[in-house]
This record gives C-alpha cells, structure tokens and sequence, in this order.
C-alpha cells in the first residue's frame, strides 16, 4: 500500500520572532494539503527574555550555555508563548493544531550532553523519537506543532536543536508516511553569495557541501541545518532549504541530494 | 453499559508553587488508578514573574486585569515552565501526561469577558468544551494536563479560570464517563475556622453555602471554588475540596452536596 505524504516543516527563528513574517507563514503553512508537522524553535525571543531577567547570556567556543535559569526561559518562550501563539492562529485559520515538546506523550527521549571540556548545560541530544503518539494525532486530523525543548524521561526537561528535531522527526516517520521534509527561514534557499541574496543553489549534493566546508564558503549557521538536512536525505527522505514565498512551491528552493 | 470512572483534580497555585510540595502531589496523583485528567492554574509564579519584568499588577475591585503583556506572562508560566515541569515530572512518574490549553486541539473555546464597568482585559469565559479529543487522548492511555489558557478560535489566547475549567472539564465528560472532581489545595478541606487549620467540615450542602455567605463565614478566596464545585456536583458530579494527604481517601475531605 502506498504511504501517504507527510509535510514536516522547521521553521527558523527569525521568520517566528517578526509577527507580520509568522502569519504569512502560518498561512501557506495551513494551505498545505494532508498530513502535517511543524516544529519550531525561537532563538531571540528568548535571548530578548534572557536580558530583561539580566541573565547574561553564556558563551563558550561560541556556542550557548544553557544554566538552569536560561533552561527556564528556553521553556517559557518556545513551549509557553511562542507554541502557544502559534496554536491560536493555526485554529484561527482552521488547522486542528496541538503544540508538543519532547516530554508530552514521551514524544522525544533525550539525554544531557556529555560534558567534554565544555558543559553546555541543559541541553539535550535526541536518544529516541517516539512516532506512535504522533502518529495517532494525526490520524485524529491534528496537526502536530512541536518546538524545542526534550526531557530525559528522569523529570529533566532539555533544550534541543530544533533542526535536527525536524531531521529526527521525518526519519521516524517513515515505517508510516512519505516525508517531504523542508526547511523554511529568511531566504528563498542556500544563497550563493550572502552578500548578494538574489542567487541561489538549486541543488546541494553531499559532496559540494562537504567540499564547500573545506572550502570556508559556506556560512557557520547555515552548517548545521545543511548537515541535518542531509541526515534525512541520506534516508531518501526529499529535503529542501526555503523561505515563505516558496514554501508550496516545489521547483525553487535548494533541494539537498545525495 | 456502565461508564468508567474519571478523577478530575484540579491543584491550587499554592501547591505548585512549592517544588516539596509539587513532587508530593504528583506523587499522589499518579497513584491514582485509571483515567485521569490534571487541571492547574499558577497565580503567584506568574505575579513573580511580571514583577522581575517591571509590570505592574492592575487589580480593579480585588480582581486582576490582564493586559496583553500580563496575558504573554500568564501563557510562559502556565503553558510553558509549570504545565510542561509538571509533565516531565509524570513522565518520570510512568504516567504518559500531555499538556494542553484550551487551544491545543481546540479543547476549550472562550470569548473574551464582555466589558461592564471594568474590561478584565484577555480574560476568557467558557463557550463551549470539545471533550472528544480529550476522550481519544485517554483512549490513547494519555494523561491530559491542562492549563488555565483558553482562546476564542479567533486567534487570541486568553487567560481562564482553573476552577471553572475543571468544572466544566467535569461536566463535558458525563456522557463518556462518571467523573469524581477533586479540589485539592493547602488545606485538608474547607475549614470550620480559618483561624483553627484542624478542624474541616465533613460535608457543605450548597443551601447551607448559601446560608454561609449571606453571613459572611466563608473566605472571599474559596467562594469561586466552592461556586464551581457546586456547579459540578448540580449535575451529580461527586465534588470534594482536599489537600494532598487526602486526595487519595475518600472519606476525609469536604464533600460537596446538593
């Protein structure tokens, strides 16, 4: 029997922190035909948070640290105001959404990071993706909207990367679903050149994005989406980079091959 | 066919707010056999929080008014850190809880209150409770947690009553299942003397309510409470006010009777 598709979409920070930006998004997300999930994570609105509490915001190799205090505001914004915000306006435009972190329905096991020479705190790598639960939401016509927060099934609750979330997601999927998995943020795809946003790649293989890291060319932030990204590729799971504009729109973006 | 038994429990803010005291709780409830549904609420955690970000609580005759700044704290510490502590903590408990508003699924629709002489600001009146999802999610062998946050499918959250929620939770479930509402808070039962902590009534009938508010011997705090209790118990609803050492023994605590 032929599986049926399954949307997954990440949606990036800086599109869910600008109002105007998240509603034209949450639009062409809702006109998004059959099974869906969105997950999300929420980046400034918690730094925003971060300072106005005067938690200082700690830095190492240029990675954050997540104490206990900034575990708290990570939960408050993405689980709290962000998913919830999102969950209004998806009912509002008649999508049966119902928002989750890790935790509900033990939906993603995860674990501390090790600590090697630097603790990064509360934040959690993904030990199991539980599809069932998921699964079963869907098949009463929700749409799942998960952001990034986990817990380690000991009562801890974790920050997770949300992208990799998305990667995990779209793989546990595929016993039941076809995944189409995408990437939405602030530009139309992989920008050729970040001081000129109009050109973009069509088609990133493994290798040039190997390549490109050798190279340098290819900008710190966007590695770890690439690399996530080609973790569900390698699965055959149809991977893309993209902005709102070409959400629905299957032939621009950057495709990631293998 | 006889229906299976419900416990709704609702859990004051006080309780929550004491971590000692939460863990006890959660305890307890997760004790408790077959299907159940978590109802809370947070009041002080969030008035801590608003204080911390310089926002002034606006109370018009001893009630609070939520202004759209006062509702984002609201919806971080209920729909964010308590609700999903509160299921990390189960979890670990064995108990497959998932956290919801009245949003999540569409649980409980609500209209912002009308203004009279005083605009409440997002503060939501109960329409309507969708019980079947929450029914599939139990089928499912979830625990559903959920948070004082409702909205008005209009896209605007708003922040609602736990007691009434409860109630109304209660009410929603009677054609699938016998509900028992359970009110637990810092007190064993509704005290004969607030004065004497020891000494609670047995059994408070809602003519004898009455009569204890025409003479003014019940507490302005635990009107709503016992209001919304007496609701629940008007549909046959078996209705009681405990603490946490009684939540699980039937026979101490005030029951509540028509």
């Amino acid at each position: 029997m032929e599986k049926p598709i399954l949307h997954i979409v990440k949606i990036g920070g800086k599109l869910i922190n600008d109002p105007h930006q998240l509603d034209q998004f949450l639009g062409r997300f809702a006109a998004i035909k059959g099974p869906k999930i969105l997950i999300h994570g929420g980046g400034r609105k918690a730094t925003e948070l971060a300072a106005q509490l005067g938690l200082e915001t700690k830095m190492i190799h240029g990675r954050r640290i997540t104490d206990a205090k900034t575990l708290e505001v990570a939960v408050m914004v993405y689980a709290g105001l962000l998913n919830k915000t999102i969950i209004a306006k998806l009912q509002h435009l008649d999508i049966n959404a119902l928002g989750l972190t890790g935790a509900d329905a033990n939906v993603i096991q995860a674990h501390k990071r090790k600590n090697t020479e630097v603790d990064f705190g509360y934040v959690g790598d993904i030990d199991h993706i539980n599809f069932s639960p998921v699964k079963k939401l869907i098949d009463m016509g929700i749409t799942p909207v998960l952001c990034a927060i986990t817990h380690d099934l000991k009562g801890q609750l974790l920050n997770t990367n949300a992208d990799t979330m998305a990667a995990r997601i779209a793989i546990a999927s595929i016993s039941q679903f076809e995944p189409r998995l995408s990437f939405c943020f602030e530009y139309p795809g992989v920008l050729k050149n970040a001081n000129h946003p109009g050109q973009i790649y069509e088609e990133i293989s493994k290798s040039s994005f190997d390549q490109m890291i050798k190279e340098n060319i290819v900008s710190a932030g966007m590695i770890p989406k690439l690399s996530n990204g080609f973790d569900a590729a390698g699965h055959g799971i149809p991977t893309r980079i993209c902005g709102i504009d070409n959400l629905t729109d299957e032939k621009k973006a950057t495709s990631l091959c293998m």
